[in-house]
């Protein structure tokens, strides 16, 4: 990996270039909506000209935060971009085909991030592996260096952190983490109404989708492994959207006896979606999810598989199993 | 109310005693077990001779406290008390009844709490409805006067101020909140451990009471009033233990048309309990439970009435749609 870009070196390329796009990865999650807006809206107040990509655009749920209107998904046309920024987004390809596209035509790349895995691909990087999200790499950088803060930067980047450290219960969350929240709250951020937003207002069929998993989930391994497959039908049945399914994996992580979950869903292009969480640091979803050519993180990875989805589920489960048992 | 005493004040009563009782309310949540066992952990250090009483004992899933294996239920025997301390209870009474006498013997009692109703019940009373959490209070109480604060001591103030939060997603939460889990985080403490033993360790029993809960639900008033009976049957079929339903009612809150939602619980002595949360600050819970004899917060409230659950619930619904469509 090459070395970090000092901060300074980041900020004097930002306020160069006039002309420039901020993304993040594909099936963007809080902490990237939310870090590209809370950098667009302070570049924006600089006077800069800035595009803000989501190659997937924006999910219905993350839709109240400020400047998502402006958020656009990548056309064709060149953009005579000065300076592109890419955030929270593990590596290049993740920020989707049709945006690298886009970037590959900008003179500079920086790259900012907190996956530990990310190879360093702009020609700047500033990678911190003990930021709990690319929100707080982004408030440390704004505030340290005077860039415009107000509520709006403010409550994109409060929901990029919140989100990215469960609110605030996941392992990575440090004592900077609650410091940036407490000065937050004291430039007058209402942080509850944002945890209302996110974590408090689902849909209906965010509840229907709850219902079906704990009605027809499925343990096995002695109770040791629980998992559901979303199918098809109960997708349609319930008017399906992005982002309906965020955090239901965590719900079936709460059993006690659970060290392993795994969510199958039913992809459009007729493959089976991958999600599997460990609870106990001996098993390694990664690696069963690697067997089937994905990966991802020792207690958190995913992978897609040919389907239907009963299939994939009886495949993928049997080597999940075989994992568990082995740390008997 | 009563004007408050000065920490320092009550921290020379703490100073002067040898004999203390440490005592909170009935069906103690993790506010009233966590600053009871912060404050008497902290006092044995200073080398007081503390006894924790709750008239309930401790719930299952906070037995992994450190202190909890101290905690006694209230018997008849005189303790010899210098001092009565009780934490987090709104009322005198709510202590409960054995506990109460006991706690009558003792020559001062000092009462410690964040409910803005607490009438100062006390001989010293140290009533900030401006925090979060009365674990927020103590440990603003034991750092600003150097009393001692090990692991075992932030551990339990910890669990009482995230718990009391819902994880730092309320209007309560204030920087100073914030600030302090800094604080704990810099002295060493494992916050995300103690989060994973709060929020994703539940038997199996809870969430066949959610998927009861889901599958059974009911809707009124267009959808902004959401309710649940858990029935008796319900709970001897899964062998309910307190503090299974903790955090049940916020799943109904997050149905984003619900404005107003209540669960309804089959009581041992054939009475109801009622537990109501509003959504929308015109919607004010506490007048609806108030008709009921009950009492509480604006956005949080409570009451008991007579059963059975399906008559009890009729008669609440009709109070609480009348004040939900008031607000229109
Ligand atoms: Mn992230
Ligand atoms: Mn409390």
């Amino acid at each position: 990996m090459p070395a970090n870009a000092t901060t300074a070196e980041i900020v004097a390329a930002m306020r160069s270039a006039q002309r420039i796009a901020v993304v993040a990865h594909v099936r963007p999650d809080g902490d990237a909506v939310g870090s590209v807006l809370g950098l667009v809206l302070s570049l924006r107040a600089l006077g800069k000209d800035v595009i803000a990509i989501l190659e997937d655009g924006v999910p219905g749920h993350l839709a109240f935060l400020p400047g998502t209107d402006t958020v656009v998904q990548p056309g064709t046309e060149p953009l005579g971009l000065d300076l592109a920024i890419a955030l929270d987004t593990s590596t290049h390809e993740r920020v989707g085909a049709k945006t690298k596209a886009l970037l590959d035509a900008a003179p500079l790349l920086v790259n900012i991030d907190h996956h530990p895995t990310n190879p360093g691909y702009g020609q700047l990087n500033l990678i911190d592996a003990d930021s709990p999200a690319t929100g707080q790499i982004i408030y440390n950088l704004l505030s340290e260096h005077g860039l415009p803060i107000d509520d709006a930067v403010l409550q994109n980047l409060f929901v990029a952190i919140s989100t990215d450290t469960g609110s605030f219960q996941f392992s990575n969350v440090n004592a900077r983490t609650h410091r940036i929240v407490a000065e937050m709250i004291e430039a007058g951020l209402d942080t509850a109404r944002l945890a209302q937003l996110v974590y408090q207002s689902y849909p209906l069929r965010r509840l229907e989708l709850m219902r079906d998993m704990l009605n027809h989930m499925k343990f096995s391994a002695d109770g040791r492994v629980l998992s559901w497959q979303l199918r098809r039908e109960l997708m349609e049945a319930v008017g399906m959207q992005a982002g309906d399914t965020e955090g239901l994996i965590d719900i079936l992580r709460m059993v006690d006896s659970v060290v392993g979950c795994v969510i199958f869903e039913d992809m459009p292009d007729g493959k089976v979606r991958v999600s599997a969480r460990s609870k106990d640091s001996r098993l390694d979803v990664s690696v069963v999810c690697g067997h089937f050519g994905g990966g991802g993180h020792r207690m958190a990875s995913g992978t897609r598989m040919k389907g239907p989805i009963e299939e994939a589920a009886q495949k993928f489960l049997e080597v999940l199993e075989h994992e568990v048992r082995r740390i008997d």
